[in-house]
């Protein structure tokens, strides 16, 4: 058996303890075999040391745009309509599939460097991001975001046959590391009869659905004046709701409606820095896991975080769950790794998420020999508090190492990075001509 | 003279704006000696090399107790009242001051690597952290933190001239890098009387003042309570408002708190992190700043932050403003920086914060050339949502250069760091017997 032992780290096991271990993976199958058992650690064909260093589970970004990196820095310190209207979507509107698989190597190459391993994202040429995604060695559940708002019925009809035939197409590409799910963007840019349409048709073909949801105020209301009933009631009345949809955002959302996610079994994909700076407000992370609901964490896409590094989202998590709840226990250290590791994984329906035997084999290793990491009571703390994504000194991903000793040996960072960069400055200068 | 000239970077100017140029300064004056020149650049004595940077006044870390890194993740998660009482003042009841001593140079360090060239520090055992901030090459305002609150009439008198005497003894040491201040802990920990004669007697030597004021809603309502006014009245009718105090915190402050702090000229210090981990509350920034009001960032003790590091203060500092504003258009970025430069050196009454000729020479060059950093539409946008402290690639205080790519030359990190992981572990298990 082809195996590799990550030698001499603390793991984080799935109780929340941490102890010094082996862990010990089938790379063909690309399965955690053993953690723990020394004898096996003396067979394997290969070693990846992690002395000083705490081994965890892969970090699971679920929900991104990963081709925004483009967008960076773009347009910053502007309300969501503005920011949307003038600035991103006049630029998305210019961007080539060539852009879109550069901003997605470039996403790729930023979530390996901090950790992450899977991802979930919402966007266009998914074909071009699921070859991204192919020879990063990442994991991904992938869909083709639907805006019917604007179009005409054919097109609109066309976005909706586009989400679904682009789940049916990817799904299990990449060796089994994609999976797909239908992608509505949101209530109110998608219209009844389509939502009514390609939810029903994806509940036939099993195929999950991803949609933002109750992220602002001003994306609340209108619902609750149309329809007499609030988002989520609506989202159910469609059949959107279940154990196989995730929605991003939920931060406008009243006690009935958590207690309709926790009844459907429905997962929340906290976002908050997009939140923060969109100036969206704070969701009831608390409330929402005490309620018992699903909640992963994402970083939404790079125009409105600005990085893709998942260690700033648990941190967030834990500071604005605090002031959301105005309690500082509230969303302590140990529940924010679980939104961005277990919780992870459970929303988007894939392997992955826990340090244990038999799990997919998808693990990060910070390094915690620094000064911002000195001394160690408490490695969990140190995780959601103190540590930063440049501290993951390896990502391994479904058996197969991406990152060793911060060196990505799956895509040419250089190259990557050179090419993201004349693509953003060349899909600006166009946007910029046009408008 | 001995001229070090920083060359091929982008400097970010006090206008805002971003240019390539050269930084040339006079090393004997620690001073700033032109900007752009290239025909000094030549002649200089030393170069530092910031191609592919950018090149921005050292941060100013203008609140915290620098000795408390000991106690990071020592305890998280709990509200501020239980978070003190059974877990940090127990342990701190247990320092000695080579335990101070070892916990200033770990923070010496972390401040260092992340780009702080200028801090504020109330603590104890204040001759020992001076010693550290002169081996260091860092600039600072110290002074001994008073508590009266439950010490007898001597004690708490002496307390009083402690801080007084402290202030007089180390104004001007480390070649006048060091100066001081008068620092009661704040104004329901310090009884009327000892505020009043302290302040007075501090008025009396020029010697500036430092409190902790309006952190949390139990703070402010017992002052209410008791004498009818809020608490900044409260300090004003002390003396202790003015252009040579700075408070930390002020979170809970009125509209009339708030004119008071302009008309008065008193400085605030945001902390951000602490204040949302400790479910303190959102002070209003984007106010205070439209009303005039000198507003600088500290990071707090590395006990409730849980790092030293201004670049997560920044974005946190933007971020939470708009949430408080509810407008994504507060706290932009350059204002976020301006907090961390400008703002800071102003609030603490000391050099720097800003590159232009004549100011102090204290300079850090962040590394631009990363994924999480590509593209680059605007630099200072990247300083705030996106850059961390391990992006700073070099250090400059005082015309001193205090770290070369990475590299810590004023002390040795493992040395440092292997002492105060010693210290922080005996305290603990010293204050854990005793308790």
């Amino acid at each position: 058996m082809d195996t590799l032992c990550i030698t001499g780290g603390r793991v984080l096991h799935p109780d929340g303890r941490v102890r010094t271990d082996d862990v010990v993976i089938d790379r063909d199958a690309g399965r955690i075999l053993a953690v723990g058992d020394e004898t096996r650690a003396a067979d394997a064909t290969a070693t990846l040391d992690a002395t000083g260093g705490l081994v965890i589970p892969g970090l699971v970004n679920a929900h991104t745009h990963a081709s925004m990196t483009l967008l960076r820095g773009y347009a910053d310190d502007k309300p969501l309509d503005a920011w949307l209207r003038e600035d991103i979507w006049p630029v998305e509107a210019a961007l080539t599939p060539d852009d879109i698989e550069a901003g997605a190597e470039l996403a790729a190459l930023e979530m390996i460097r901090s950790g992450t391993t899977a991802f979930a994202d919402m966007y266009f040429a998914v074909d071009r991001v699921a070859a991204v995604v192919d020879r990063a060695g990442l994991r991904a559940r992938l869909g083709h975001g639907v805006v019917t708002l604007g179009k005409d019925e054919p097109a609109a009809a066309a976005d909706i046959d586009e989400s679904l035939s682009v789940a049916a197409e990817l799904d299990g590409a990449a060796d089994g590391r994609i999976r797909t799910a239908f992608m509505p963007h949101s209530l109110t840019t998608v219209n009844e009869d389509h939502l009514r349409d390609g939810i029903a048709r994806a509940a036939a073909a099993d195929v999950p659905v991803h949609l933002h949801a109750n992220e602002t105020a001003d994306e609340v209301d209108p619902i609750v004046d149309e329809r007499g009933q609030r988002p989520l009631e609506y989202a159910d009345e469609l059949g959107a709701l279940g154990a196989d949809t995730f929605l991003a955002h939920c931060v406008h959302v009243d006690d009935a409606e958590i207690d309709l996610l926790a009844d459907t079994d429905t997962a929340v994909v906290h976002c908050p820095a997009s939140n923060m700076k969109l100036a969206s407000g704070m969701a009831p992370v608390a409330r929402l896991r005490e309620a018992g609901v699903t909640v992963a964490l994402g970083t939404d896409g790079a125009a409105s975080n600005n990085d893709l590094d998942l260690f700033d989202e648990m941190r967030d998590a834990a500071m604005i769950g605090k002031l959301a709840a105005g309690d500082a226990s509230a969303v302590p250290a140990a529940a924010a790794v679980d939104l961005a590791t277990a919780g992870g994984a459970d929303a988007l329906g894939l392997p992955g998420g826990r340090i244990e035997p038999g799990a997919a084999a998808d693990v990060a290793v910070v390094d915690l020999d620094a000064a911002h990491l000195t001394p160690v009571h408490d490695p969990v703390s140190h995780l959601v508090y103190a540590a930063r994504g440049s501290d993951v000194r390896h990502t391994v991903c479904d058996g197969r190492v991406l990152m060793r000793d911060r060196e990505v040996v799956t895509l040419d960072a250089a190259a990557v990075r050179e090419r993201a960069a004349a693509a953003a400055h060349d899909l600006v200068a166009r946007a910029e001509a046009d408008g």
